[in-house]
């Protein structure tokens, strides 16, 4: 391993004995005073930025991801209202749950304990960099952060901030360090630095959670990319469809919980796919539809086996007719990527048999998959998606962050 | 992907989906009907295992190994048993927990469902094919096994039983599938099935472990060893940490909860070492101690660096001298795997410190370290300890096979 990760791992390591036991008082002094220190250097922090969006610019950067990867005043005040919140919301950390007593006496429970050394790898949007530690410390993580490197000035701007905020409460600055060389040689060092860090969570594009999957030895979550459906069966309420089609294809196409792909019962196809088309071309959005789909709907094009795979993340809908909800559900296990998928029905058989059937982190009746995430579940901030079944599935809150550990309470037992 | 594990994969996922909705009653009937037929194929299983026992020796086997492969009449009845045991046990799936209405007046709950198709790569015991079978099967998991060649005619003869009964019952043969080819050339490439096998489990010694670890695409649950120590603390009741120390080093030595590694205050290490000393003397234990420990124990050896961090799985123990509870937890931090610590104590906060301050599975205030199992915790069985972090820590019973899903029933709403 390169001097550089170990020499950070061992400091994070050393960081997490005196996080893992801070105060709930404590960890909120600390976000409050980086809320505070990223607004009062908004101006150093703008200038940092404006070093990687020049770079960008000069490396023929897309326009979305300058967009993604620029500051301004309000998106600071973005981020220290971030954590704000997160200093507002309750500490999970010390909760014993599920205390019983054995018949020998011993008495067992579950204590709610920080997940250890976090690492994140990110790609271009620094306000991730605020965030991730606000989420990471509440919970009392030490997080080691791994950006692109597009945006490395503004990161370390970023974290020299919250090293000095920490710094100023007395507590330990390796409560987040982050990784200047942004090789992929020491990105891959780093997903194999078992002895450092307890968890790794990738958070960007596909090809960045691939990779991660395969090369890191390190648990990781996985965060994920979403082909959603939505299944409009042969008893939808069909004005309750369109608008909820409409509302998961275009209220943001860029995001994960966006619809992809729309099923419809033959029974109401005649009835529910005109008009769903012309609202569809209002919004500027185009149509790849099966045979019987595309006939009813002026402008579509034929779709082709790949579309039915396809996460767009764009003004682009695939459509295909089914003719049964056994058959919806059995295209969408094959086809979906396990996030979000939604039926219209007002039939209480076929609700519950989707709810049961369908495999994916979230489940919806007469809803928008737009739904999925931590905010809109209540959870008050979130670290991400997960579209894994082991350790956190679907929007993941605070408690993503945190495992238990057993803690029992003898009296010179021993066993037999 | 070699077309044997790809068809044997794609068999799975097809069986997955019934196997996922199947009752708790209908379950509970293959359950039962396989134990049964395990004893009544009681002869041939013991055939099959005697041509591995033969090859075993054969090929220079060490007689604790041998142990472990050999079947008897007494062990089959052992396995059925475990068996209705697990029928007996609550089905934990289709369980909805934390059901919630947001103010949008969206229902939203978490379900329990099962992880879907587990992998599991064991060793030379043929009591796990059943074990495994029956702790998935219950969570209506499909289960794929890749067990060891020295055990590959017994396991197969425990499938064909286990897949026969399942065909009686009218459930799906491929609910079980073993993979009958043995080579590691195969075994990595099960490693890395992650579109056919969403977990996978090791059971067995440290090599597979970390072989898994290091190798697998496929998120993995860690089960693991165990360095567990006990401290001794100055006020501690000499007489109870005396009884437990022999009980966790001696009780049963080649397990993960054995203890391997003692602590001793040095106010109390004049009146308990030589006491001890003696005790463990009678169970023949070999004692190898730090200078100041080894002075009151004749026949000590002085222990190495090496010796802190070892796992001995065999009547040796490491012993060291410690000048408060303090420094006992840094060692413990320090070499530990994670796995089970106690703390022999009369002090309310140096008990308390050390449950917060331990980073294990399992801490233990005045216990044996040998409670941490699925029985002793009231699981009513038990697919391993998980010493990761991420998912499950700790005895895992059938929860440990489940994951969750949001189910949302809605009535149209939309985000705005």
């Amino acid at each position: 391993m390169n001097e550089m990760l170990k020499g950070l791992g061992e400091r994070a390591r050393e960081a997490e004995v005196s996080v893992r036991n801070l105060s709930t008082d404590k960890k909120n002094q600390v976000l409050l005073a980086v809320a505070d220190k990223l607004v009062a250097q908004g101006d150093a922090l703008l200038k940092a930025n404006a070093i990687d969006v020049e770079n960008g610019k000069a490396n023929g950067m897309p326009s979305g991801l300058v967009d993604r990867l620029l500051l301004t005043k309000e998106r600071i005040s973005g981020m220290a209202e971030g954590l704000v919140q997160i200093a507002a919301l309750e500490d999970p950390i010390g909760e014993v749950t599920g205390m019983k007593k054995r018949p020998n006496g011993l008495l067992i429970g579950q204590k709610r304990v920080p997940l250890g050394v976090i690492g994140i790898i990110y790609e271009a949007r620094p306000n991730v960099t605020a965030d991730a530690f606000g989420l990471c410390f509440k919970t009392g993580n030490v997080v080691i952060l791994k950006g692109g490197s597009d945006a490395i000035h503004s990161n370390e701007a970023i974290v020299n901030c919250i090293r000095e905020a920490l710094k100023e409460c007395g507590v330990t600055e390796d409560a987040i360090s982050l990784i200047s060389d942004t090789s992929r040689e020491t990105a891959a060092e780093f997903m194999k630095m078992n002895q450092y860090v307890d968890v790794l969570i990738p958070r960007g594009g596909k090809g960045l959670i691939k990779a991660v999957v395969e090369q890191s030895t390190i648990p990781v979550i996985e965060t994920g990319t979403g082909n959603c459906h939505i299944y409009v069966d042969e008893t939808a309420d069909l004005s309750m469809a369109a608008d909820i089609v409409i509302n998961a294809k275009t209220q943001r196409v860029g995001v994960c919980n966006a619809c992809e792909s729309l099923l419809v019962h033959e029974k109401v196809k005649d009835a529910f796919l005109p008009v769903l088309g012309e609202r569809l071309k209002e919004k500027h959005v185009e149509i790849r539809a099966d045979k019987e789909a595309a006939a009813l709907i002026p402008d579509a094009v034929l779709a082709t086996e790949e579309d039915w795979g396809r996460e767009y993340l764009d003004y682009i809908i695939s459509i295909k007719v089914v003719g049964s909800v056994e058959e919806a559900i059995a295209h969408i296990n094959r086809y979906n990527t396990k996030h979000s998928e939604a039926i219209i029905t007002n039939s209480y058989v076929n609700a519950q048999k989707f709810l049961d059937e369908v495999d994916a982190a979230a489940v919806y009746v007469n809803a928008s998959t737009r739904f999925t995430d931590g905010f809109e579940f209540g959870y008050g901030a979130e670290i991400g998606i997960s579209t894994q079944k082991l350790h956190a599935r679907g929007p993941m809150g605070l408690l993503a962050l945190t495992t238990t550990k057993y803690i029992i309470y003898g009296s010179g037992q021993i066993r037999p």
